[in-house]
């Protein structure tokens, strides 16, 4: 397997299709299965400067925006995906930007607000990122993010076990204290992903000047139970949502 | 199923026997694999009252004291775990009290630091516990314990899934969601222990006035990777260790 680094598969003509097919893609927010819980963790935007990082569409630069954020920095590794942003997402206090996390500077204190949906786990290295946010954001200030939990990345595939006859058995847990790439399976598509324990994620930011507020695993909501596949999302997480405050120093 | 509230599995002749054949029941401390990983998170018991909930054979009180906590109880639901600590780790400093941790009462305030060594599983209500243990701590107060991590408790059996040929596949995961009671097999005896999820163990800490220090997941030590079976514990993750103080309210 050959990876490579900051991977774009956003920009793949065939991936980006299927993206845009997806009930999160058509519906923004409402159709996201975690939102419910998310938007519980977000700040008060109100007179803020907030930064996403991976904002794909922007559906969260949006809500920013409309709650008060005085200005909003999207930025997305894939030029493709801001397109869409700036179509359907855009706005006068709204600003893309294309470029790999990884590879973005800010002066100290630019932010009141960091975010980030579904995107540390294509960063190799969080670490690095984390000493980045907090300088990034001013004293106080709010990070709050989503990532496929260390359950659903560890083993790689992100696929239940079936019987023989296609039922499901259970979901796998595998190689769970071995970091770094998996080959997943994402509608369809081989992509690399990124495992870290779930020590990695909470740790670092203990150890990086923040103090955890929240810690969230988000069950389906109670109002999508009707879609195919959605009871079983009650047998195993899928996500882990966070919200921290940089600690005074 | 019938369960039985506050199991007592540890006072059933055969099953204490068993317990007394492990590792870490002849060994202590340096026989537990997650000690190298939770010694770090022990706060300086100097001076300090310290409460070990569900003590067993007493092994961390008698930490607590050698390390110079000036009075340590130690309160377990079994008598004859407690009659094992009071002959190999008793001591002037250490008092030993037989009662389920549900049914305790302290005054307000009563102690430094409050341990738990691989009980909380146990116990059927974690938050009336939490509510406790925050009242009965000093502000600034440490609280420290383990707990066996929810993907190990979820599924119930607590085994791996095999090949036809009983080669370990993966560890299943399965009813994430579904909090309560599960039938486990522990030393060859069926056990029930309580699936709580990683949510509702963090989060309830941050709601009854916790910061959360420390976050691990303790990988198995080097120098143990020799005993057998040893090598899979890399394979998905078996405890969970918090480190928490109580806040100013």
């Amino acid at each position: 397997m050959v990876i490579k680094m900051k991977e774009n598969k956003y920009d793949n003509e065939l991936f980006f299709k299927k993206y845009g097919e997806m009930e999160r893609s058509k519906k923004g927010l409402a159709g996201s299965g975690e939102w419910h819980e998310l938007q519980k963790l977000m700040p008060d935007f109100h007179g803020k400067t907030v930064l996403d990082l991976g904002c794909g569409y922007g559906w969260h630069c949006k809500y920013a925006a409309e709650n008060g954020a005085r200005h909003v920095t999207g930025t997305d590794i894939s030029g493709k995906m801001l397109q869409v942003a700036v179509r359907r997402n855009g706005g006068d206090r709204i600003e893309y930007r294309t470029a790999a996390m990884e590879d973005l500077t800010f002066p100290e204190e630019t932010f009141d607000v960091i975010l980030s949906s579904l995107a540390f786990h294509y960063v190799k290295d969080f670490e690095p990122l984390v000493k980045n946010i907090c300088m990034w954001l001013k004293t106080g200030g709010d990070f709050v993010f989503s990532v496929e939990h260390p359950v659903f990345t560890s083993s790689g595939p992100q696929d239940w076990y079936y019987d023989g006859d296609g039922n499901i058995l259970h979901f796998p847990v595998d190689n769970y204290y071995y970091e770094g790439a998996r080959d997943a399976v994402f509608l369809g598509e081989h992509v690399i992903k990124y495992h870290r324990t779930l020590t990695t994620y909470l740790n670092t930011l203990l150890e990086n000047g923040f103090e955890l507020l929240h810690v969230v695993e988000p069950k389906p909501p109670e109002n999508m139970m009707d879609i195919p596949g959605m009871k079983d999302e009650m047998r195993r997480p899928m996500m882990l949502l966070v919200a921290a405050r940089k600690k005074q120093p």
